[in-house]
């Protein structure tokens, strides 16, 4: 196997975080379970920003996320995802190229605007996704670059991915070339509504084509349709070499070749805005990996990086963290 | 004189701001002085965002700040300024109505793009601007609606302004539209560099046109020539009715009709980014006019305006103020 390019290359919707605090009540008003992510048409956008309060606009999309976090963790970095060549589009590439991160899909000159998704936050911290997609759309199989999936060591996709088809047959393509190059290949399966839009192709491609799985609770219970978190996780172990189940505060577990190993949360003082926190464990995890950590040091390095992103609003981090993981003894 | 509908419009430039922390070393790489606010053109717009790293979008623009803040204290604002219907535009209009400012202003169709500053906040937490005025070269005489003018008690307008010659004929057609009317004038000197490209006419304008005129110790120095405050401070006891001199942690002085006022500043727990603190305290301190306050009470809102903008990043309250001031006795 030739030598890696890149450490991680992650693959999914190129979106422009717009958000805003709100009460409680108006996510109840707005007919939302909190904690979800919602897709929405451009006429649903339009109403929802309508009665939304201020906000900030920060670059966002849950695998960008994590490649931003895999490049201030002083790892090689390389994300595939649409956006359409307007200002939003020229925010969200900056973002990512400036933090490091090799990006080089060609944005789309026509069609729908660059995504974004209506980030709800309550006082309680928990957020509401409410995603308009719009460029991503236009993601499909002649984006996956297969030059950099072969010189990535691992492929990381996200699983809302699949609600589109083209994007879909984009994700199945690169799972393909990884593998074929002697590759890893790690997905997550982002948000329990999208698990069970997909569960079977999920399933399938999981037991299939995937070594990492990334899942919180509901998630994975969604998965296997099970509310006992046991039962989940036995279930998990027959699937994939590999499965890292995140449960917020209570810490993850970590399920490899039958085994498993509790790995506590780093602790955080006040948490803001638990936007990204997924995505950055898999960022902390995904470094740890290919930098030859065990799985324990993996989770904690992933622990870590989660508990920066949830310390404030936005789901980029704020502070080096190469810098903060070596503070910590964890690289 | 008929009674008001609004409390207070602002005019200014309608600018997005992008922010981003940096080291000192940045700013002086880039050749800029701390704490400055600089017109760039587009190219050098590119090149600067080019080499910033990652940024954050929030609505700013001096005066929308104050239009805002005034909002924010429960006031009737409007505001007058040029965006394109452009994304950023979007964000601008939508950011400043749903504080419920009354902001109606057409959005150019062509021409450049809504303005950008894009704002390098250093580990001081002072902030060096950088603005790409954009759309707001398109704001002219044809933009005063002199109804709203008419219906504001009072007409408030930023010294940046003077940078355009198109917005420098709005602003002296709306200050005398205000004044017809019986309303009141105010202004913000904005910045000393800005003071320094337009002295002469700003001496004429607060001489003849204004009844309060809002300074920071630099700008005053730098409109009369002096590193004296105590010298600066008489003259223009001498050229306007009331005058606010801000001094950062020193509280600010109040002139007005020959005697003067010191009042303190309120205690910030950490300053994080000074950007808005100019137009906060111009909020508040209109808001207490405009409430009927006495001046050390309209001074007292607009320190505490002022606080609560610098305690976080981004110049638009996140906050209710009219609740913060009403738990500090204020309101």
């Amino acid at each position: 196997m030739a030598n890696s390019k890149f450490d991680v290359l992650c693959i999914g919707n190129a979106i422009v975080d717009v958000i805003a605090r709100v009460e409680e009540e108006f996510v109840s008003r707005q007919g939302l379970v909190k904690g979800s992510m919602n897709l929405i048409d451009e006429a649903r956008a339009a109403e929802l920003y309508a009665a939304m309060g201020r906000a900030t606009e920060v670059s966002g999309g849950s695998a960008a996320n994590t490649a931003a976090g895999v490049a201030s963790l002083g790892g090689r970095a390389a994300y595939f995802g649409k956006v359409k060549a307007d200002q939003l589009g020229a925010i969200f590439q900056h973002d990512l190229r400036s933090q490091g991160v090799f990006f080089e899909t060609p944005p789309a000159h026509a069609g729908p605007a660059t995504a974004q998704s209506f980030i709800l936050v309550t006082p309680d911290s928990e957020r509401t996704m409410n995603t308009y997609l719009g460029a991503c759309v236009n993601f499909s199989i002649h984006d996956v670059d297969k030059h950099v999936v072969e010189a990535s060591e691992v492929t990381y996709m996200e699983g809302y991915l699949w609600d589109r088809p083209e994007a879909k047959e984009a994700f199945r393509l690169a799972a393909q070339v990884a593998r074929q190059a002697g590759r890893k290949t790690a997905i997550t399966l982002s948000d329990s509504f999208c698990v069970e839009r997909h569960r079977d192709s999920f399933l399938d491609l999981i037991r299939n084509d995937i070594d990492i799985v990334f899942a919180n609770e509901a998630e994975i219970g969604s998965l296997y349709q099970t509310s006992d978190f046991d039962s989940a996780m036995r279930a998990v172990a027959m699937d994939c070499p590999v499965a890292v189940l995140t449960r917020s505060e209570k810490g993850c577990v970590v399920v490899a070749e039958g085994h498993l190993q509790e790995v506590p949360a780093h602790p955080v003082a006040r948490v803001s805005d638990v936007t990204g926190a997924g995505d950055l464990f898999a960022a902390g995890f995904l470094h740890g990996l290919t930098n030859g950590k065990p799985l324990y040091g993996c989770a904690r390095l992933g622990s870590l990086a989660a508990a920066e992103i949830i310390s404030h609003v936005g789901a980029r981090p704020e502070v080096d963290l190469r810098e903060l993981a070596e503070a910590n003894g964890l690289l």
